[in-house]
């Protein structure tokens, strides 16, 4: 990638009755875009017949984006079957415990059935062959959103039953590692493993999730290869990970946001396959609009190589619940730059108006003119011309890591903390509460933790978690890391076997506490504040307590431990609080690990890198329709937008829903 | 049908362990009624084998029905399938997106299964050949309740692409149709068109829906054909068409009410096979019996034929929720003949010991015996017997009409305006608010509307238009009709395209306005009344502003406008209020379209017509238990119940759910 | 059973990957405890491969056991099935109105598949064989928590086709005894009869229930059979019934609690199989312990046989929710014994580290130490050691029956009375009143009822009763008995026909009073307080009325009645109350029926009996952690515990979560 950011949006000419192609190419370039992403969702477009191919949509966009001076990211069509694939070999439909997917929706592939592997590396093969040598094309997408969609049919059963006799070897070695002789369910020839449809053995139930995520990410593998074999040495390979997919609407209506940790891929296996990393990142809007999400899925997408990243979909206008209040769209467009990306697209150019995704809004309406998000785009397409490159890819090098991990997210569906608590509602409790403090973080994935990196580590229900990672992070604190971390962490084994000693498995001398002990809180306060879904009552074991329940029975057990081990400091908190305890508790630890704090928090948000001249930029984003006032804390600052200058302590204004970039001098 | 009103109720000998006919129709008879409707779900007993026939229960209905002087209307019993019939041919249950039906519920009947119709033709001959000689029998009802039951079965979906290929000719006209294109939808062959149980193109969707509205309107054809082979030329042709249901309770419990637009069987293409219109209506009860049910399907169901209609079904005491109060039978009564209604029966006659609907309570409880609700039966039979001739099936002009339109209901079900708000949440929401204020209105459907007979024309939620639709709405205003919309109207053509230009398509220069962002509204308000669900950003072009929103961002559009238009004037309304701004608009509109809108409001109700001698008859209706008076408005009335004569000007005292009928002199 | 209460434990060394045998037994010895039970969910351990046997984890218990002279009790393992079982025979997984059931959650079993039954019966012989003459095993629990597993497969369908021969001879007979004409259903040849998956006819579908029943009854009396081939004459045989299980949580969440009456097995029926009736008691804890539980299913254990039982499975530390507050382990023990237990039994030992019931926490936590829990429990154990023989298998002779009714509560699953009010509901209302007013009551299947041995019956929603019952009832009053009746009492024969006269039925007159309407609520009250969910609305006739309804036109009913009929009296309630009024009637009626209850009231709570000696024992159950005082009525007890005197009139000083007990001098 060029050293000015990316800046498009999708476009699917195959979605309309009339050639606008020239008209829209010269609208996005009035706009300020420089790229634009097509044909990864139109296999029965490319290939109407089998074997037969049309790629004048393609040509036409290549053609036209090649007289704009304008970029293209060509993605595979396959994530998207025809209907003549599905009559021909039905098996191309997915079965999961639901039975098997009718035909209709994207995505419900069966990823491992040989005829649609067949068919999708031919129109994967000629697509790119055809798109490869043309100039305007800057890089891959691989398929879309790929995930294992729940896939339990014949194949993946066969493949999981290899799986399971290469790593144990004998039928009695997995019946001790998940303890499967629990409701006869022990097996004592591989022929008579049961159908993984019905398994109620969480370990194992889990394992095979696992392996779901696995052949997923070989998927991508697969289609990374054949796409090598045709692009330029330029060219990039990149995929769109999604993130967990919180839902607040009908069923059928087109809504929910990026939540938390993908359930369904591990990011971290799947992006080693790509040269560039991608996202789609979608977020609550309107007076929801608190940057959580841009900032979470950004630092987590980042970390996956420790390079700038692409957000290949975000959203225009989407939904009617996130229509843009007027600077919106700008603040969203700096909070992705802000977060180290690279570059960033909009899903998608227009409202398409037909179909599943007719209230996705575009930047365009069903009315295909300009209108206001259309006219902020501009903006923001205007100003990154000017001043993009000092603000595009920027390096970050955080003193904090929050681990995430595929496995615990799984095993606590199976053995859930609460039915209103999920993994995914513990990490986003622990990060946003950095993220509220602008304590900037990265977001690793366990299997991927280099300590060296870190002074501070935070573990968000980190349930499964194998002895090495155990050690690692004992020798963390030893080492003078400070170690903050949940209730549920370390709870289980690999195979989410409890581990059958005192709890925190290994780490309960580096916490200096143990407990043997958890309830529902009912009416137990910590600190006068309402304490929720779980608590573990600690006992401290040469631990400082900071803070006793208050509880006529419990009120003998602590919440809160921090322990000094080694050159380091351990910090536990054993139930769900609210976030201020919690802010509370990272201030001291932060403290503990010499971090600097700024003084603001969220709605006022702060997130630097150093920019490839080397030079520290700020960004200040402001997530509030209130005004507000920002002490300058750096020397010598020059706002980007403004070209305005702010010493030390000087005040900076903050309208709503504002930006200010300030790039140190 | 004759001149008294029909009064009476559904009865089934065969659902009793010892025969009571005689009892029976004596009870009714002194009750004053002078019709039983029979036979209509009883295949298993006309035909307990295959080709063996019993009509003793029928013909010892018949019996006593010709010595009591009372007339019988003959239902054919298709609607329940006997187990022998299923035992033959499983195919005769219907398939859906669910899977197939098992037996044991009524109507889930595969209605284009050959061996079913085979044999439903073979009792329906057997029955109707049976009793169309004797003098008693009056009319026949076909099949019962008739919709398609979602039927997605093997003969429906190559019956449907039968059709398809004959609407477009080839797949690509299909494809550009409905955007199929999307998500690699698109076909090439018809060979591959797919399994329409997994659609998810809410076009295509929608079109098999009206597809299937027509199979059932064609079933009802082919059923009135074999009727009308033996029926006398005195004898009607009718079917309870019934309204979308809503359920207020479990799964199990008998309950719900008639509440909005059919959405599986269009009632007026299923009218055009009968000679008279009938329907079901089933309102709540006790404190929330408002009238309006009665009102708005009786409003429905009168202007299909634009004639009297039947009332085949009405509660008696039903479920624990409605058993009436005193009084609010003769209410119910007499609201179905202010609607229109040529006569009324209730479901029925007494309530049935085993079974389903054991607790959907007829008019004599299980002890059989008279009860208050039969007893208030019998004060109603006896006024109808003294004047029921001078208020039954009167004529109505009305200057109102609502549309109403099955596929655009369909198209919300796709394309929701929220998930907790219906189009026949809109329908009844716009529908009540003119009832509420005693403006009377046709409810007609859209494809039939004739707008030469009105001054104001009402369109809830009217989604999909097509351009000849606009086009005639256009010209009425024009001439001088007043038009009055609500959001989501005209949205997108009859395959649920979006319009891609200026919205609302087509009529934007009409309303003087157009829009291209909506929003959930959040805390806007308008006029300082909750905006609540969807409100789309309206930008007058010409029109006068009735309203802004109030709000931070939305402040700067409109939301709700009118505009002057040749001769006439077009009311937009583009977001959901509270009915008090609703009303507001409707009295201007109503102003404009030169109506005279009487003072009472809701809970006293006035409805009108002219009756056979020519003369106006007013309802007073009351919809509370609180006392009331009402100002006689006109010159001279007759209180037919009492007797009592009233002159403009006196008060009429109305006590807790009373019903005076006004003559005019 | 010896005359020290049996107190132990659930027991799975195959769970665990080390051997702690003799570990564990020992810790429970020191514990106190004496019987452990064990093998009954390890078929796949015991036989991990198709006629393959290793008794090796049964035999090191035996061995341990025998060395400790501890107990076993063997449990016959066929309700969890191994893999190789269902790889040969698929068919053994049970078919339901779900669809067959997956292989993997435990008693999800086709009962009646031969494949099953045969394979399932040599690994009886083989186990009961195997441990029949060791001296240490007391007796056999047969199977586990059986019941139908809502079994409606081939064999069970054509078993009840047989039954319905044999019962109603004729179709004929079967359609007039349930209606069947009603919607076609009527069948005119026994080759017909439909598949019950689809059927909606209430009583048909709850005769099949009444069926399914019978034959996991008839399942539990074959494997009776099979053990009693083997065992000694001093062994018993055993099952732990359970009860229908009330969720509060996630459905994967381990939640729940014993709420009431069991619906898919007859206890009544299945304890004729048995030698010792047992059970499994799980009931809220922490703020929420009330004992309730333990009384209700207690007393209705208790009298399936009228000899001691045993709790074969009670909770130490399970869910979150229940981690127990110091003293409710104590508590709970005593509780049981209150009832007339014989012993107790904790599910289970330890947590177990894998699988489905990770978080049904054992006796040790997952940490296998010694922890709260575990010392409470030694406790109890010393205690019991001291004078568990005077309290253990007490005797009781309540005055008091209230009739529980399987078919009733099939019943208002077809016939609710409310969506959110069950059968069970009204039981739990009816007998948790009783409770808190400290009159003892035996809970009596109404199929057994011995009116002799009672001055007073209660008769919860009995909705259907045979015409014997009726007359047994109308007897008993007759002869100075009093009988307390609910609303939905005696309407529906045992075909669930509504009887098609006066109600209630039969009962009328001895209750001075009929209804022929009953109503929702809505805003009535009664004596001024909230009527829910269901009011009849009743007519005195002879009967005094207690209170009429407050209701502007319900107040011409009354809702409950009091009468006077022969030596005895009839109270009915006609409608949902607070308990305070259902307490109000009951002690009118005790004092009718001339039974001296006692002047505490819940939280404080008495239960009494007699124990071997002869000597009246009381216990004192202080259900709250608030402190009272409690004035003896005795002339004079000891209170083992503490061994201190009270004579009558002195205080007895109770603490939080408190036990006493009171033997009689």
């Amino acid at each position: 990638m060029g050293r000015e950011p990316l800046f498009g949006t999708a476009y699917y000419p195959e979605y309309m009755l009339c050639d606008r192609t020239e008209t829209d190419l010269k609208m996005m370039k009035a706009a300020g875009m420089n790229v634009v992403r097509i044909a990864e969702s139109t296999w029965s477009t490319l290939e109407p017949e089998e074997g037969v191919f049309d790629f004048s949509f393609v040509d036409r966009v290549l053609d036209v984006a090649g007289q704009e001076d304008m970029s293209v990211i060509i993605g595979t069509p396959t994530y998207a079957v025809p209907p003549w694939l599905v009559k021909k070999e039905p098996g191309v439909m997915v079965e999961t415990r639901e039975g098997q997917a009718s035909y209709g929706k994207r995505q419900l592939v069966n990823l491992l059935n040989p005829v649609f592997r067949r068919h999708a590396e031919t129109v994967i093969r000629r697509l790119v062959e055809h798109t490869a040598g043309r100039p305007c094309v800057v890089g891959f997408q691989i398929d879309n959103e790929t995930k294992h969609y729940g896939n339990a049919g014949k194949e993946m059963q066969e493949a999981f039953v290899e799986y399971l006799k290469e790593k144990f070897q004998t039928p009695q070695n997995l019946n001790r590692a998940f303890g499967l002789a629990f409701w006869s369910n022990a097996v004592s020839r591989w022929e008579d493993f049961p159908d993984m449809k019905g398994c109620i053995n969480g370990g194992l139930a889990a394992e095979f999730s696992r392996f779901q995520r696995k052949m997923a990410a070989d998927y991508l593998a697969w289609q990374a290869a054949l796409v090598r074999e045709y692009k330029r040495e330029d060219q990039f390979i990149t995929h769109n990970l999604d993130f967990e997919w919180k839902k607040f609407g009908a069923d059928i209506a087109q809504d929910g946001y990026s939540y938390g940790v993908q359930p369904d891929i591990r990011h971290y296996e799947a992006a080693r396959h790509l040269t560039v990393a991608g996202t789609d990142i979608y977020h609550p809007g309107q007076d929801e609009l608190t940057g959580a999400e841009t900032a979470f899925c950004g630092d987590e997408i980042r970390c996956l190589k420790n390079q700038p990243y692409l957000v290949l979909e975000c959203q225009a206008q989407a939904f009617k619940y996130w229509t843009p209040y007027p600077g919106q769209l700008t603040l969203q467009a700096y909070g992705h730059l802000a977060s180290g990306a690279a570059g960033m697209l909009y899903w998608n150019w227009h409202s398409i108006h037909s179909g599943y995704e007719t209230y996705w809004k575009g930047l365009l309406s069903h009315d295909m003119k300009p209108g206001p998000a259309y006219e902020e785009a501009c903006r923001v397409g205007a100003e990154w011309k000017r001043y993009g490159e000092q603000i595009s890819g920027l390096k970050k090098e955080n003193a904090v890591a929050l681990l995430v991990d595929n496995h615990s997210l799984t095993a606590l569906e199976w053995f859930p903390i609460d039915k209103d608590l999920s993994y995914n509602d513990v990490v986003r409790w622990m990060y946003d509460s950095l993220y509220e403090l602008n304590i900037e973080c990265d977001v690793v994935d366990a299997g991927a933790l280099d300590t060296g990196k870190y002074r501070m580590i935070v573990t968000p229900a980190l349930y499964s978690a194998p002895e090495s990672l155990l050690e690692k992070l004992e020798q963390f604190v030893r080492e003078g890391g400070v170690l903050v971390s949940s209730f549920k962490s370390f709870v289980a084994d690999e195979h989410l076997r409890v581990y059958p000693d005192t709890q925190p498995h290994r780490l309960h001398d580096c916490f200096g506490m143990s407990y043997s002990q958890f309830t529902e809180p009912g009416k137990t306060t910590l600190k006068g504040q309402k304490v929720s879904y779980f608590a573990e009552l600690l006992e401290p074991e040469g631990a400082e307590s900071l803070a006793e329940y208050e509880h006529r029975y419990w009120g003998a057990y602590s919440g809160a431990v921090r322990n000094a081990c080694g050159k380091g400091y351990a910090f536990y908190l054993g139930c769900f609080t609210t976030k201020e305890i919690l802010k509370e508790l990272y201030l001291q630890a932060a403290g503990y690990a010499g971090l600097e704090v700024p003084e603001a928090r969220w709605p006022v948000i702060i997130r630097s890198g150093v920019n490839r001249p080397g030079k520290k930029v700020h960004f200040l984003l402001h997530y509030s329709e209130k005004d507000d006032t920002f002490v300058c804390p750096w020397e010598k600052v020059r706002e980007l937008r403004s070209g305005e200058v702010y010493e030390k302590g000087e005040p900076v204004c903050l309208a709503d829903w504002d930006v200010k970039i300030l790039e140190e001098e």
